[in-house]
């Protein structure tokens, strides 16, 4: 396809009026007018920028379809160095969104003008433009929503999708754009909220009752709870090093937190006449609520942690103050804090009372369960009898430095991560160690260190200032958290891998590059 | 001192006699006929005896102070070789008190009479009858119980003691004989039970209120709680030998477990119109539920734990269907199921509803805090912002074999131990590694594996066979535990030392000697 490549010399002009001629002008109008502010620009595809990730190359990006030499001006961004690399190579539009300071005052704008050095490919321009279009056509998928370009996606059908982790610690409520997406199904998008129901039904309840959507608006006391979801396989990734697993490599972004809005469960069953009781439970058999989407999905909780006030679950109708992302669960989704992610069904539809686990593959067969380390295959076990994973361990990260950054020899600097523990048990301590494990500092508790310990529904920031020494090339930086049982994270993976890869809360290592000051170059290495 | 010490020949008979006349025929007159039954015997001291443990010096007991050389006894013992080991160069009868099939039978006696080598020295005869009255002079721990034979004394004033590991997983029940007795001060024991009471009193009582033990006894519902009691210090012995630490180094078995009868706490604060209600408690700022004993020792609790229907905390007046001995709290203790065994206060005499934790050292001092691995002084933190320890982390340990045990090559070894985790969250899995934990074997769960998962308020009992390996001359043998939580126990001590030596849950290591199936011996090595 022919594209509007600005010829360096006006010696060639009348070559490009002929070209010109072979083209309809009208069509092309805008990338006329385009090149009249754009002289002296080259032309690049996506791929060609895409290559473009370190000093030796050069960092480039791409911002309204023009291209951008950075590599100078990274030790000047305002935010920082590490912020900005994540762009390299990428358009920056995703990052600028969730940073509108960018789009606040004309100077990002006026800096880049300066470091202009091309032109977007004219396919890549009209293919991104095409490409939500394309997706559409004969697929179940073709309606789920956009993904955030922020988000690196491991699976799109369906989509499962974590944002890069020195993203995660820059906001203690995750904002939609960086929120992990972990689905099983299409996304369902043709919600009509005005008939929007769920049935409550099961042991205990004579004739199943419906309460609509504006129901459970208008007729119950709104309850906020602020509650961390963590994926059962996140850090699987890791965990896959050590030996192969099943299911999606997760990173360490496979946990996000919001303030959810809606009704807590107690309230609704004490409306209809189910009193959180113990010997009501008994005797009516009820041991466990069973959650049912509408895409199929169901799971299920103890009856004491789904019924009980103390419990804190709530369906839920608002995330951080909005309605549910249609991705997240819209219009209903349940929140069990302090439970592995998978029991917060989304597109809540029936809530059933019960003698008995969900039926599901999601509770009752392998897919999260922990398995000794022996287990090399599913036949040699009774999957059944294994614990369905319903609390989580331990677990922290290190989110800053990122794996393989360069860092300067005596610099101090600032180690960030977030910790959190299933069951609500709040974090006592963060420690840090540069020394494998042998000596360790202990870090800063920040936001959400405030939590009540027996009732911490959200993780915890930290930060912990390290000196980068002066003697070695390569450093390891270690994390490990304790949660107020006094619960620690495992040393290593040996004593943890599974088949199915769950549960990874070994102590989270972050290799990093240590540099002579006069080597910075502010590159990101591939 | 004179000592009837049998001489070989009679030649000597006049010598004896003119000895004889140097001292009280009366006094001595048992001596005398002992002597008659104990012909050809060698007289030998405690001492004496206490050097032969192994197969290079024979190895001997004392029974009703009569030696006997059992070493080539052992191997044919009935209740196997390594329990009779224990009781190497010592009394037996501690030993055969908890194995009353020894007094049920003629034959222990008639088999030992075979193997009689000697009697006990008439000074340390007199010493052991001499030695309670001795240690009653002068002395507030006078009075203290004596302490079962069966347990090690880390200290004896306050009495800190434990069992041997290999007998505590013989019942799942502890017997009193081989229950941990840990005291903080004398243990009191002029108790009048017709006059003993409770008071209660704080936030939300208006007037304090007293119960008589009478009244506990008759006017409530009586509730069994079977719980297991762990010291916070358990295993620091081991902890110990990676960085010393303060406090007495319990080895494995400052851990047991008994059934508990008593009340509610629950129903007493029903019956008095305090209602489980979070309300009702934060109205009345009641967030700590303090037990104060008559000793002088307190300590607190969440007032979700100690009041809820759901905590099963219990005031206890019997321990396995018996008043409670005076070492472990007669006549009232509260039990605090799934919290560290300080937290159940003996001697119980008083319970404060409060909006803080107890003052004494217990709770807010360092005593039970668990530090970082990088706090080496208490000076250089805040020992009140750091949390009591409450529930613990996950936990388990080898039984048997014992350290230093000899095991033959290519033998099937069935390895047995215990697991607990704090908050009632049961053990869902128990993994054996012989070879540095690169690979494991799932153990077999036995008592206490059917708890309730989220109830599991005592210990469970796991097993697993193993072959002893014939390449090699030493063994490392490797246990830990899975909670579920899935919280799992840290692969070594480095990560959770710490100034107090509490809550070590390392993966417990044992190492034992492998040898040749003509080497055995069965002597214990010391």
């Amino acid at each position: 396809m022919f594209s509007f490549r600005r010829i360096k010399s006006s010696l060639y002009y009348p070559i490009i009026l002929s070209i010109l001629s072979l083209k309809s002008l009208e069509n092309n109008i805008s990338y006329n007018d385009k090149e009249d502010t754009n002289k002296e620009l080259k032309i690049y595809t996506e791929k060609e920028v895409s290559t473009h990730t370190t000093k030796e190359t050069g960092i480039w990006v791409i911002y309204d379809n023009n291209i951008y030499d950075i590599t100078k001006f990274i030790p000047n961004h305002p935010g920082g160095p590490d912020k900005i690399k994540l762009a390299s190579g990428k358009h920056v539009e995703p990052f600028w969104s969730i940073y509108p300071q960018h789009y606040n005052s004309k100077l990002p704008k006026e800096l880049l003008e300066k470091m202009k050095i091309g032109r977007l490919h004219d396919d890549d321009i009209l293919k991104n433009k095409s490409k939500n279009n394309e997706l559409k056509k004969n697929d179940p998928y073709s309606s789920d929503p956009i993904v955030s370009p922020l988000l690196n996606i491991h699976s799109a059908k369906p989509i499962n999708a974590e944002a890069p982790g020195v993203l995660l610690t820059d906001n203690w409520i995750t904002p939609d754009d960086t929120w992990f997406v972990r689905n099983h199904h299409p996304v369902p998008i043709n919600i009509d909220e005005n008939n929007y129901k769920i049935i409550l039904s099961g042991n205990g309840i004579k004739t199943p009752i419906e309460l609509t959507l504006n129901d459970l608006k208008t007729k119950y006391k709104p309850t906020k709870i602020i509650s961390t979801l963590q994926c059962g396989g996140n850090r699987r990734g890791e965990m896959n090093k050590y030996g192969i697993t099943s299911g999606t490599p997760w990173d360490i972004s496979a946990i996000s937190t919001a303030e959810w809005t809606g009704v807590r469960l107690y309230d609704i069953m004490k409306s209809i006449g189910i009193l959180y009781d113990e010997d009501f439970l008994e005797e009516n058999n009820i041991t466990n609520v069973q959650f049912i989407a509408i895409e199929g999905m169901e799971a299920s909780v103890s009856s004491k942690k789904a019924l009980s006030k103390n419990g804190d679950v709530i369906i839920a109708y608002e995330m951080n103050g909005k309605p549910i992302p249609y991705s997240h669960g819209y219009p209903l989704r349940v929140i069990v804090p302090g439970h592995v992610g998978v029991r917060n069904v989304k597109w809540l539809s029936k809530i059933v009372l019960s003698d008995e686990e969900s039926k599901g593959p999601w509770q009752r067969s392998m897919a999260y369960k922990g398995f000794g380390p022996s287990i090399k295959s599913i036949e040699s076990i009774d999957v059944e009898k294994i614990p369905s994973l319903q609390e989580q361990p331990v677990q922290s990260a290190i989110t800053y430095p990122s794996m393989n950054q360069k860092l300067i020899k005596n610099d101090t600097e600032k180690i960030i991560g977030y910790a959190y523990s299933g069951g609500g048990r709040g974090i006592v301590r963060v420690d840090v160690s540069i020394d494998g494990g042998n000596n360790w500092i202990t870090a800063k508790l920040k936001e959400g260190s405030e939590q009540p310990l027996d009732k911490a529904w959200a993780w915890t920031f930290w930060e912990a200032n390290i000196k980068i020494p002066d003697n070695i090339d390569n450093l390891e930086i270690i994390c490990k958290a304790t949660d107020a049982s006094y619960n620690v994270q495992p040393d290593s993976i040996k004593g943890i891998w599974n088949l199915r890869g769950i549960n990874n809360n070994a102590w989270h290592r972050i290799n990093v590059n240590v540099i002579e000051d006069n080597d910075t170059d502010d590159t990101v290495e591939e």
